[in-house]
């Protein structure tokens, strides 16, 4: 009989419970449509100030990369594992859906859409269901990838990713087919936080798939995995915190990918150099030593001279 | 019993007759062969004025950009429908006609085949030869998709257009096998007529595969999406006619991409200037025009005061 | 009983042997240890000075540069094949090893490992087991595009080919993975040697699978073969002859490809306007033979006339 009603009480039940709620929820159209919008969202912003422009002057390479980023995991996947490409492209709801947002995006009167959408509260909202959607696909890839590949965790993980943030890999097709070309900065030199989230969010499916230290329920791992997701879009949003997994891979960087060794052989190095350059030193040392001291007997010998000199003067 | 003998006429079943003919003519090897010719012609031509000295400096490297062009319709398909790529070179005959027809075309004495095909007679004959074979490529490939997506609209015609127009999409790739790179240019941005009358062919067989809007028999609408390609080829090759669908789309993209709506929001947007501005206007007008009455009044006052002064005086 | 003992003789049934048993050694994990520390070695001289900074900066693109080498020909006759492009990473072992491989090259403490490979003898040694790793690859590609198209003689050699070097085509998605874009210089437009032996040793497998040609024992071929990668190897290595194939290259080219035809096309030109010239300097040469003819028997007659005035004075 505490501060909270008994039925608010979060048990282990009513989270699996959540999480078979969750895990059931179709994506289309409504998860598949904030997708859809916050992708067109993104395409105009890559498109610069000219958006308008271009959209009016090659309609049909604007469509094209809507489509080829809206179904980029997909896309993706399919291509990894030998399968038809066009397959996206079978369902004709998803693709008049995507061409309907496209559309609203860049020729709704007055761009209302666009700036309806661009609304901060409207955008948090679309985030949210966009995180749910990638979790989503994410599951379904491991679990495709899983039935083809039984044994092959690597590939599990790879089809997870590909499902979940293959926009990365396919926008280098996709400037292409706007007429831009940018090879020297791609997601795979500067992998963004979101697909370390999906490597992540793979790995844990596919550990979960083979029982390997992931021993929770499905329900309750797939509930976790969405949580997550929300929690750092939320958190990137809201507070500017872009990358949580930073500290620790530049803690694993720096012991397994030469950070430490580095420094090792740098100290090693700069040791190796003091140590030489004391020896020289000391030898020089040693010779100026000398000199200075046959200078001083030198001189000496002088005054004594001198001394003896004058005394016989 | 007028001017034509009664056998001349053109009657409904002697025209579905001649499609029927079109339609079971072989491809190999006179068709396959302007189309091989004309292709490696583009290339040449798009080699500029080096490409005599190019096909002897990297001879595998244009033999191989000429294959590409020529099997390009056949590459794409096998690509999105995640068919083995390698399909178009297992029949020998192809991949042999096409090689003889390289060497031709490069390494002929005094260039003899080179200047024989740019003869205007020759190349309108092998200009019509080509879209016979263009025709009966989207015809295949609208097919060949039906059969392995009965239901997806869509990827019938994407398969029909990649069949017969691929050569625009995988020119990409042909120009980075012969070592240039143009990504700013593409048929993907500025699709040519014959990618748009590609797209309109294979909607006409897809909607005649489903009954769809076309109800005329299939001899018939593939006699009549043959002559429509040859006779825009003739009025392309002979009078300059390069786009007839251009009007068209200038209207749809007028109506539906913005065209319209922009102009309205433009005329919005200037009204609201102007109702501002007049506003503004008015406003300072009716300052201006009180400063003046004011101004008036006090001027009359003065020369009344003066003229009671000049009085008093 | 000459200076060998007869146990020593290379007989027929002992090559025999000595090729089952080079075809039978398994090539994990010596051979594909060395293969992928070629590989390793080989990527990090492309990224030039800056290599271990890269490794530092950018662990993951370096990572997948090195696994895309290190299974390229796999990657590409998957693609070719239309088979699933991951199927070399679903063997853990081998992805364990060539990451392995990859983190001792670009991290091992103060660089031993690579200092160790770029010794000569060891980098002799890994070199000929690559080959040898490249000649069994070539034979597991023929046969395995052998079993899918058994007719067609080009698709088994062209997948040979990609099996055994593919690194050179793969190169340039690899290149774009490290941000480095260079579509002016790749393997097609100057194949190199390598892929030139490649060529020839998967026409040499496919003519053998068809009894074409050669008539040899299998294994038999494949010793040859692989004496002729290893032995050429070396040679490159020691000896510093880079492409023995070059010659053979420029006779074919100079007769085939336009050489000789070129060549007789010139001299045909330069004898038309040798003739032409010629003809038309002896029309000028009669014109000024006559014209000097005129001239002289002017001056004669003016002299005649001139003695006759003087005579007259």
């Amino acid at each position: 009989m505490g501060w909270v009603p008994d039925e608010w009480s979060i048990d282990h039940e009513s989270l699996i419970e959540a999480g078979g709620y969750v895990q059931r929820l179709k994506m289309y159209p409504y998860f598949d449509a904030a997708h859809y919008i916050l992708t067109c969202l993104s395409i105009r912003q890559d498109l610069g100030p000219d958006a308008i422009q271009f959209s009016r002057k090659h309609p049909f390479s604007c469509w094209l990369s809507c489509l080829l980023m809206s179904f980029a995991g997909s896309f993706l996947s399919g291509f990894l594992l030998g399968e038809p490409i066009v397959t996206p492209l079978k369902r004709h709801d998803d693709v008049i859906l995507a061409t309907i947002v496209w559309y609203f995006v860049f020729y709704s009167p007055f761009d209302i859409f666009y700036k309806l959408c661009n609304l901060f509260p409207v955008k948090v909202g679309l985030s949210v269901l966009k995180e749910i959607q990638r979790a989503s696909k994410i599951a379904a890839g491991v679990k495709h990838a899983g039935r083809i590949y039984p044994e092959s965790y690597l590939v599990q993980i790879l089809v997870g990713v590909a499902k979940g943030a293959g926009a990365g890999v396919v926008k280098i097709v996709e400037q292409l087919a706007r007429g831009t070309w940018i090879p020297t900065n791609h997601e795979i030199l500067r992998p963004s936080f979101t697909t370390k989230a999906c490597v992540v969010a793979a790995s844990v499916f596919t550990m979960e798939r083979h029982s390997m230290y992931v021993t929770a329920p499905h329900d309750l791992v797939y509930l976790c995995v969405v949580g997550f997701f929300v929690y750092f879009k939320l958190a990137s949003l809201c507070l500017s915190v872009h990358d949580v997994l930073q500290p620790i891979e530049n803690i694993l960087c720096a012991i397994f990918m030469g950070g430490i060794i580095d420094a090792f052989a740098k100290a090693v190095e700069s040791t190796k150099q003091a140590i030489q350059s004391n020896r020289s030193l000391s030898e020089e040392e040693i010779l100026a030593k000398e000199r200075e001291k046959v200078l001083k007997k030198k001189k000496a010998l002088q005054t004594q001279s001198n001394g003896v000199d004058k005394k016989n003067d």
